[in-house]
């Protein structure tokens, strides 16, 4: 196999299969990417075995000044392959295996010559044949991960909670994730494919697909999904993305949320962030992580201590208060994330008692369950 | 002790202090920041018993917006502190010493309480008594650093070549640096004070000390040197730096540069660099990191491998050849971190055989020794 390809395309192409491809697989091949040399075109291959990245690059499209010499597939090693395209000295580059797989790389006056893997040792990738395809808008399915994420755990013990569940019916997406300490929930609206009015679909996809996702997808650009069994196919334009789902079957976390509360209170989500970066500067030095906010008519106070730094205190301004006076302790990274999640929006805040979980909805969509952010509180010792 | 400073200038301030200390450090004190506030301004204090810093911070100068309350001196935990400033709310801040030694840090509704430690109890800064003061302008002594400080050695087995001889005499500064391995030798001219007309100081002054100065100096700004029996103190503007020297005869090093030669090539280092920057990829991956380097009159190929991966050959293009043909191994990343140091210019490598040093100097300057950069080669098996 012989091609030659812009080498600033090629570079960025590699970077993005590389995405895939984890250094600590057991599997050796899977260190490595798989070029497959079409007469139309050439594919790049990485997968870590839970997510596979497949870049088709076209000879028609003229800006990848690909021409095609030979037909062929090899793998090479991934970190090298991407560290000495990233550093050859020509606009282009000619890559070409010759006997014995040796594969050799030149650009000006540079020449390389790699130990490659014959491209047929590489695994096949699953077959996706999905009755249809789910279209979602790029800067709508960031805007979901985003906000769900921060609630996905990192506890392979509960390997079901390490995903975010989606559930596509009734014309919208909702999407839910918790780690048992937390919970987020978004739903946005979501055209459906012909095929499937009527139907509902539940998947459970891993954090870590969707993290990539929305690595590779711009905000202008569409989402296509297609579902089997046990497998998710993203294509976005001339980007594959593979991930197997989570199996299992997510719990009901509807009965989780409620809008009764015995304190509201409204605040501006920039400025509570800060006030609680502040206080976590010292509540990280503690042993349990813990902030206290004390509510009440005539004050809002955010504190945390170290016993052996010290200890701060923040008045808060609320936008409005309304409701029961209240102490309540927890962990403020967990109402970091969870406000940083909102943007700019200004917050509501609805609390029952200090050892029941409260959440947080945005102020234009208070009473609604389309966006919000639960937190369960710590129980300490004056609680 | 009590005073309001402007936040962003109290910041930076911290952060250049912050620089002297260690968080390895076994003596709990120095973990922390000295903050003496006297009539006329405020003196801020880090150290790792090698290098202190110690910054003044006027009432007089406006722009700092101090106005001092009370004097007195605490030690707070250097990064809480550093931490905390920074994310103040306001632009301003006070800070205030109550019973205790608690320290009490306020702006606008956030109050920070800190665990303070007397001021008494920080080690006190050795007194520089010198007769003279030698001054040196902040590019050049960033110069004569950047070029040097590639050879220090980093093992502390030999702690006199983990910093860099200085030899100040007869109107110019020669610095000198070796690991053994490779030397670094960079001379400038330099004005003499008139008390140390006739005389020559030589000191050794330890790498982290020359790295921290570079770091804390602008090209426009002057150096004052003054120079005691084992300590140096480095004055710019208001920022005060001592540190330690490393005692011991550093060795005669001029018996080593010779500008004898069998082989002499001219290169374009940039161009150099980044044939260097590409083999290295794959000696990296070796079991010594060495590449070859074969000159003849008919072409130069810098090459490397790794058993591996596979290796890499670059044809380099020679601003001029004049004697032997010649095939020497050495280390990349010595021959790289060489030619960076001369920045864009055109250097001359000389060689005398496969087994002997080889002495970089600059096009412009090749047969002085004010700027030099010497380099052991590696046997290998064909040599």
């Amino acid at each position: 196999m012989k091609f030659t390809i812009k080498r600033s395309i090629f570079v960025d192409h590699l970077n993005n299969v590389q995405r895939a491809i984890s250094s600590r697989t057991t599997i050796p091949i899977l260190t490595g990417i798989k070029i497959a040399v079409l007469d139309s075109g050439i594919i790049l291959t990485g997968s870590d075995s839970t997510i596979s990245i497949e870049i088709y690059i076209s000879k028609e499209d003229e800006s990848n000044q690909l021409s095609i010499a030979e037909t062929g597939s090899i793998v090479l090693p991934s970190r090298f392959l991407g560290d000495i395209v990233k550093k050859l000295p020509e606009d282009q580059l000619t890559l070409e295996v010759q006997d014995n797989l040796q594969t050799v790389i030149r650009s000006g006056e540079s020449v390389f010559n790699l130990n490659g893997t014959a491209g047929s040792e590489y695994p096949t990738l699953p077959e996706i044949d999905a009755d249809s395809t789910y279209v979602l808008p790029g800067h709508l399915f960031k805007r979901v991960v985003n906000h769900t994420i921060i609630s996905v755990s990192n506890q392979q013990i509960r390997p079901l909670f390490t995903g975010v569940h989606f559930i596509l019916a009734d014309e919208q997406l909702k999407a839910v994730s918790t780690d048992s300490h937390r919970l987020s929930q978004r739903i946005v609206p979501l055209t459906m494919p012909e095929e499937s009015q009527g139907k509902a679909l539940e998947i459970n996809i891993p954090g870590q697909t969707l993290t990539e996702l929305t690595r590779l997808v711009d905000d202008n650009e569409d989402i296509e999904m297609m579902v089997t069994d046990n497998q998710v196919l993203f294509k976005i334009d001339n980007v594959y993305l593979y991930s197997r789902l989570l199996e299992g079957n997510y719990p009901d976390t509807d009965r989780l949320l409620s809008l009764d509360y015995n304190t509201k209170i409204k605040v501006d989500a920039q400025e509570l962030v800060h006030a609680v970066e502040r206080a976590l500067i010292l509540s990280h030095q503690g042993k349990n992580n813990v902030v206290k906010l004390s509510l009440s008519q005539e004050e809002a106070i955010l504190s945390g201590h170290s016993s052996e730094i010290g200890y701060v205190k923040e008045r808060l301004s609320l936008l409005s208060f309304e409701g029961d006076d209240l102490e309540i302790s927890f962990n403020p990274d967990y109402l970091r994330e969870a406000l940083r999640s909102f943007g700019g929006q200004d917050v509501v805040i609805r609390f029952v008692n200090p050892t029941h979980s409260f959440i947080l909805t945005p102020s234009e969509d208070e009473d609604e369950f389309n966006m919000v952010q639960l937190i369960t509180p710590i129980r300490t010792p004056g609680n």
